[in-house]
């Protein structure tokens, strides 16, 4: 059931874009964007294998290359097919083999897992690919109506979405692998951690009140950031910066894992049930925490200052129980990072990690300190259900189905993480994940009334 | 884990109400209720044979019995054991054969299960409730300390939360008998249902605006139900009665069980692995719905206008959705309810099910309506997911333990239900479920922004 | 899948029997055993409240009211409804109510078990097995036809099969209570367990060569039993004894159970996830182990020398191949069996338990030992796989499906145990278990090549 | 619980040839029957791409890719690095990588299931297969002890092994493709059937009496198939043929899967949770039975002539049911079998498929009919538990514990099927799966008493 759940979560852009209000662009910039998302894509794979690229870990993840043939899907489905008169579809098998979920309930079950999908093969998939954008630089040469102007900024969002879902799924299938091969080597590019100590975590005081949160403006957002509408807050104070592997480790080290009173109790069961010691990649190696990462396994020691990551929800809330705190709420959350810019370890950064903190944390902002890696870093879990803002309506017809149907039994997080595109998350955006879910770069950002 | 969890609510009030602020009543007040809350929980055991009390039919129910012995249990743990100098324990082994669940994980593992409380016999458990009930009176002659006479509240308040779960238990375990025997027969006491016709149901109006929730009196409250705090509310309406078995039924002609657009995602999924195909205590018989009840199965036909009970959160979504609203949130139903006298078809009423709406429904409000059924019948299911109040803190120490840790993965109702005594429950009070739930009588209040 | 089987197994004697061979007592001697045999099952629930006598602590396992009122069921159904008459069924309900398997697979799922069976109470049972026994009485006063006293002969067979189920039911639902009350005071009639030591296990040899096993006598017997056939023997050796408590605990020690040498590979898995340390009903107190028997808890050095039950085929295979050893097979043991005379620690001992073994073990027999408690004390495990013999033939119509399609992944037992009537044992019975089941009593009996 | 088991049946042979007593060839024949089985390994997966070879569609099954290295692993462990002094292991992690399940029980938990191995790529396990080869051919020039040669011969009949898994494999990532790809083209090398009909089903009578089974030659033989041992058959008669597609399908349009009567009962819960209607690779399409082949899907039109495969244990003993027959006994298949020559539609044939019948069926034997396809085609499902021969015993140490320990559950079936090489099986070849098996090339062979 989780699963199921948690792949559609995967997805649900898909369709959520699609009635998105979309500010439109100019063929002439969407040109150019079209060109540096799709490459992306392909970049990302760069350092795969065909074999790695078929490799699908767990039911959460899909297979690189299935990420890279769903999203040319996407643009044939709903762009091509529609728009560009000649167009004619690359296979005939493939607009229903790699559509993710839509119409495809009974063609593709649980079982039948997309590691099967030997055939066909990644050369085919690529053929497929250049086919696609071929057609869609045809497109971009004539008169574009408006509508396909939006679906493709659909599209490319969708695909942002995917390229950090694909870094997360290879980060897990590489894990999985005996041999715990890296997926760049510690010095191939980007920028890697620094181990300057973290800076202490300080908390930064607001007044609450009668704000608004949701999405306000013109560009692209989903239909689950709306309406944008008031929120009353109590005063309340956010930590300066995320959790570091370091403190996590001293949670551990107190018996975090053995104690209940510190999780909800549908926690301290998983807890149980999943033999839960540590955060997901952490391996105990000769006594020593080992910490899987793209660039391969560390030790703790080299990691202690960067930000903790691959917690679920129940360890985030048991550790700030620990700490004598709370998670944040996502209209706290909001209220604050609205007011901050869209920068910090986003994808573009190259490291493919969390950061060591001192660098960026607890920046003097006037007279006063603001919270650091608001965006960036690690998902951050919040303390509030994924329900619906008032006012929200599920949209009619099919393509709306698929984002409300998932406002149960998820939290929501902010914030996007070391693998998000900058250009992919805002401060009204909601991600959401079930509260056992640890296979996402999420994090911990403490609070207090 | 679901079951556990669901154990671990029934009680939660036996640690929740330590803490609670509760107002002192003077010894005599309380030695009167004491007498008639006490009273009343053997009386409602009075149609059950000892075999009958020795049912458990699901694992979120309890025997009759064990319900009988736990709240003496209560009142010698907690008051006679610490504030009855002389008091002698009635047996060595009740104080942890009749725990809930404090100190005993270890001892009572989900598969020993209570139905397997042959011994100690009903008789026994008999004569253990009149040594705490005798203790109690003695206690009660002489000065008798703040604590205790607060925790003489909480035990009471205690007592009737298990009434309440009593019924609700027996239901499930006569209905899970083959022979479906009733509780009560038709005409036996309280007041049976009549069968006029439902009144339309209409949607009365709030502006919303700043309001206040949460408790705010000097009386009992739980933990869970403070700090009373500000909240935005857009403007909203609220249905003036709740959904009948009658409409109910339409939706499932409606083919509302097999049409996954109206589900969410988690929802759709349970109906079909649990083959749902109408609400709990709903069988087909003879191509007729057939609906049991407490003083036996009826057909649809003449419950038809009474309030569809015993639906789970996913159904009562499914429904909202199907008929074009949505369910009411917490804060809203309780700016509505703070207003209005806690009077309704409680357990006092005796009907021990949900009752014909016209003759209570949609009374006049000054030149306006107001909503009806808003205590009693059902626990109205919200909106709302269960999370802590801004400020809420779990106490310190083993006690504050257990109210906290359920807030995860679980709905909030609102309003007590038919079998629910009338002082047990108030505007503020918050009961939650897995949403998944059905055993309890649980129902539909419809709103729309 | 396994729950359903072994229910199934516990009742196939109702099926089974009818189309077996059984000669054909006189009415006279027919009345005066159908009277003895009724008694006894009665007299078996006499240290029983009716709330023991409604618990039903494990699948496998059915509530003791249940079996009173099957075994009427029994003769109400195949008897007096058909050879009587004038005779009215007592209840119309009870000839679905209390038909254990035969049509009742959509009336009776799993999940609602005979533990929600507090109606009828057990005083209308007790009316209902009088009204039978009154009728069975006017049955047998006039001329018999030779059917109805063969199905009287199967009923009675029937119900001793279901006196000894009782037992095994009981001796569960008393351990699984938190009190572990016994069933009989320790020197409440027959004769309790000496404290004797063992002699020591010898091996018998035996020569072999072709046999010949299968029921072959003109009494009552099942239709697994036939047809009788010759099997070819390798010489093999056979234990003189049973394994006893202490020899078993000697395999524990050895870390028995924390070693996969000595288990089949299915057997490993069962150890692993049902976390067993010992046989069933074997508990650490404060170091020492206890063993719970229907006269109560007891210790191990109390119960050494008695041989070890409730062992799985599992337990009893891995102890053979720790101690070098291998199981008998069930011709090789039937070869024996049949020359001894039916004799031993049954239920009609009283003991209730198994016995110490020295006053009986390896008895002379002319120049030469012969294997002791091959009747009575443990069912015993044989290396042999439940198959039909050659030949078998499943008999037409319903009636005959019910002994053939239990022959798969079941191993069969020999010999009875301390709770089987003497008269319903014989040396060609064949019971058979799956290779899991523990709550028989069934024990070890060595052999090797 | 099954798929560990049935993992390791798979590759049983790896440790049970290790004691087998084999024949010693000499150094010259057994170079040349080396490199013919290790070239058909490779020959084996020319149709296979690499991304085909990492598919592990069902727990049952591994990749292509691994069978071709784990092949490779078990020369270099158990004879290269004993026996070649100066040899160098390929790849330091490869010994415990590609070690199938000996040591390896806490390194390759079911979870992190075999398809991830995406690294090491085919390409380095083709080096590391030529390493190993090159290494035995500088063994193979030298004075080679009798221990190695002996080694080699069970090195080699671990390889057949592994072919015919490696192509059950790969009909099964095939199938689960979406796509259906066939392995090989229609017309691709091999014999392809032939449609026309099948000769009618003869029975064909044997006397039975004291026969001899079990290996007694000087070849190789597993130690499960020894000790040689008499076993007293009594008369009975074989089916002269395999039943056929279009035989099984009157079974299935007579309602057999839906008609409780025909099955075991742990099979016939096993239908309904499967929700089996036919063979494992039929498929309804278009109203039409469509069954895949190693050719693609084919029609059952097609098909009706050839034998059926892939059916359970269950599903074969339905269907003797159905045919008022029985399943053959071990015994009474082997005394069949020893008389005639190992021939028939085995991997030599290169139909990858079952055949039409009518060719090479009842053929005349002197004056009357024998059996025909005792061996090819499908292994037969016998009516036998697969056990330990009298006299059996599991050899010391740890290589020993891996025949007998799957011992518990399993039903023996005989005689090799159209994807097994004709040197691989003889008449004493016992094979075994847990009775819902379906994967395998499995049929049904008819008897009678």
């Amino acid at each position: 059931m989780t699963v199921r759940k948690i792949q559609k979560e995967n997805c649900r852009g898909v369709y959520g874009e699609i009635m998105a209000t979309a500010a439109l662009s100019t063929s002439i910039e969407l040109r150019e964007r079209y060109r540096l998302v799709r490459q992306r894509s392909l970049k990302l794979c760069e350092p795969l294998t065909p074999e790695d690229m078929m490799v699908q870990s767990c039911p959460e993840a899909s297979p690189a290359k299935w990420h890279i043939a769903h999203t040319s899907w996407f643009f044939e489905s709903f762009l091509l097919s529609e728009f560009l008169p000649e167009y004619e579809v690359f296979d005939k098998d493939f607009p229903w083999l790699f559509n993710s979920y839509y119409q495809s309930f009974a063609e593709f079950p649980d079982k039948r897992l997309r590691a099967s999908f030997s055939r066909p093969a990644l050369g085919e998939i690529l053929r497929y690919r250049r086919h696609v954008d071929d057609a869609l630089a045809r497109l971009l040469e004539g008169e574009v109506p408006e509508e396909a102007l939006r679906r493709i900024e659909l599209g490319l969002n969708h695909e942002e979405q995917h390229q950090e879902l694909l870094l997360t799924d290879v980060k897990h299938a590489l894990f999985t692998n005996p041999l715990q091969p890296a997926y760049l080597a510690e010095d191939a590019g980007g920028q890697v951690e620094t181990e300057a100590g973290a800076d202490p975590m300080r908390f930064v005081s607001y007044e609450g009140g009668l704000v608004e949160i949701g999405y306000s403006g013109e560009e692209f957002s989903f239909d689950n950031e709306r309406p944008r509408h008031r929120v009353w807050l109590e005063p309340f104070k956010i930590a300066s910066r995320l959790v570091t592997c370091g403190e996590f480790a001293e949670f551990i080290a107190d018996g975090g894992y053995s104690r209940p009173e510190f999780w909800l109790s549908v926690g301290w069961t998983t807890v149980q049930e999943q033999k839960w010691e540590a955060p997901l990649y952490w391996r105990k190696v000769n006594g020593e925490w080992s910490i899987f990462t793209l660039r391969g396994a560390k030790t703790l020691a080299a990691l202690k200052d960067t930000s903790v990551a691959h917690v679920s929800y129940f360890e985030a809330d048991a550790y700030a129980h620990w700490a004598g705190r709370r998670l944040v709420t996502e209209a706290e959350w909001e209220s604050v990072a609205a007011k901050l810019p869209v920068e910090g370890n986003l994808l573009e950064s190259g490291r493919l990690g969390t950061t060591s903190s001192p660098e960026q944390v607890v920046s003097k902002d006037g007279d006063g300190y603001r919270p650091s890696q608001m965006f960036g870093d690690c998902w951050e879990w919040t303390g509030s259900a994924y329900l619906g803002y008032p006012g929200f309506q599920p949209l009619a017809g099919s393509l709306g189905e698929y984002n409300g149907k998932f406002m149960s039994g998820q939290m929501v997080l902010r914030g996007g993480s070391c693998v998000t595109p900058t250009e992919h998350v805002r401060a009204s955006y909601r991600n959401f994940f079930s509260p056992e879910t640890r296979w996402q770069f999420s994090g911990i950002r403490l609070a207090s009334s």
